[in-house]
């Protein structure tokens, strides 16, 4: 399994992924599913991937070569594309041609669905943060719920409905996603350190900070350790339940 | 979907459930998921159902007449059981030939699972808590983890993960559990109030408190709007990233 989340606050972009594959739980390794493109202050786009890893990988193929508009009949790669948005189409051609070109390999119950997060800018437009699905259709992240998720997103999803929103400070929103991780790595094996992150100050087509928090990373630990801590003490600052019984 | 949780701690048992049924979103129905057995003193099993509505209302149709033992020819029923566990193995045999049943239904992709939570106390033997499987197996719930879920478990399991131990008091633990269904219900629709809790002492074969919380209910709601004020409070209280840009 994999988690990887995206916000886009006010104040800009974070993308976030961690890097563990496994196929069962006895073959487990680590993969790269952050990616960035450009980053060259005109063109931002940064990927994060969940799902079969051979569809995502044939997707990323696929989107170096170049993916037959079918609107423009040109070749679309994230060299090319002229927006975010154009780059968020041309990765739902890619996996769905890559998921269509596997169909023949279906057996069994293996599902060869990816999902990917795209996010970014193009030549000086504004940030934006897609969702495509496996079928290569895509939604955007909008004000009202500054936030998109992919893979095991559920244990992380409770500490983002409460805690984030659009004015949220954008290392704020850092921390907020690293206690989303550190949710979900807690309660699920699947989802393991290095996290990969980036993040991208609005008006900028480049990336501000392009980090890895390995598996030894101390703040990490004092985060998980500092959270579950606070959580304690959150749990005994609600009130007592009004029913329970006397003596 | 639904959410239930039982929690078997050094004090004694609680068994929580929501009441949401969902047939998609647009057909929405409040059903009891939590059932009380006996609670005379000497026998008191509670279930708690996740799952296919007709399968659970089956099974429940079979305890209630008496499902085979196949290893004593008996008729077994949670009147006549003599253990919690013959309750968990006699509640595995209903579920198990409820969905048998339906087999000759089945069409598309609708499942007819069916899983539950089984607890209690027969004859003044210590408080036990199972988890009875769609195929009719169960597992107990011990110490190290003392907490036991099912349906749509995963927004609700990162505050068991990090609050809830063996010693914790048995009026925090429900506590604790309604402030996992408070996040579950935040983050997803398919759960929702109210919740049916059930709580019995170490050494009691009778419950101590069998309440519904309801829609309106005020402790609820302040539990909820208290829980989105201290989990923002513990964010701020998280050390800042150290990664963060000076200026």
């Amino acid at each position: 399994m994999t988690y990887c989340v995206g916000f886009l606050v006010r104040a800009g972009l974070v993308m976030m992924a961690d890097t563990r594959t496994n196929a069962g739980v006895d073959n487990v390794s680590t993969y790269r599913k952050l990616r960035l493109h450009g980053n060259d202050g005109t063109r931002l786009i940064v990927t994060a991937s969940a799902g079969s890893l051979s569809t995502t990988q044939d997707a990323v193929q696929r989107l170096q070569q170049g993916v037959p508009n079918p609107e423009t009949g040109a070749l679309d790669s994230f060299e090319t594309v002229t927006s975010i948005y154009d780059a968020a189409l041309a990765a739902g051609r890619a996996i769905r041609a890559a998921r269509d070109g596997m169909d023949s390999l279906q057996q069994g119950q293996i599902s060869f669905d990816a999902t990917l997060l795209v996010g970014g800018s193009v030549g000086g437009e504004p940030l934006r943060l897609f969702l495509v699905y496996p079928a290569g259709n895509c939604i955007e992240c909008g004000p009202d719920t500054p936030y998109l998720q992919i893979g095991e997103n559920k244990y992380g999803k409770p500490i983002l409905d409460r805690a984030l929103d659009y004015d949220t400070d954008l290392y704020d929103a850092v921390k907020i996603g690293l206690i989303s991780f550190s949710s979900t790595m807690r309660s699920n094996l699947a989802v393991g350190l290095p996290i990969d992150l980036v993040t991208a100050r609005q008006g900028q087509s480049e990336a501000e900070v392009v980090r890895r928090i390995e598996t030894n990373d101390g703040y990490f630990a004092e985060l998980s350790r500092r959270w579950s801590e606070v959580i304690n003490e959150a749990c005994r600052a609600v009130p007592k339940v009004p029913f329970e019984p006397a003596g």
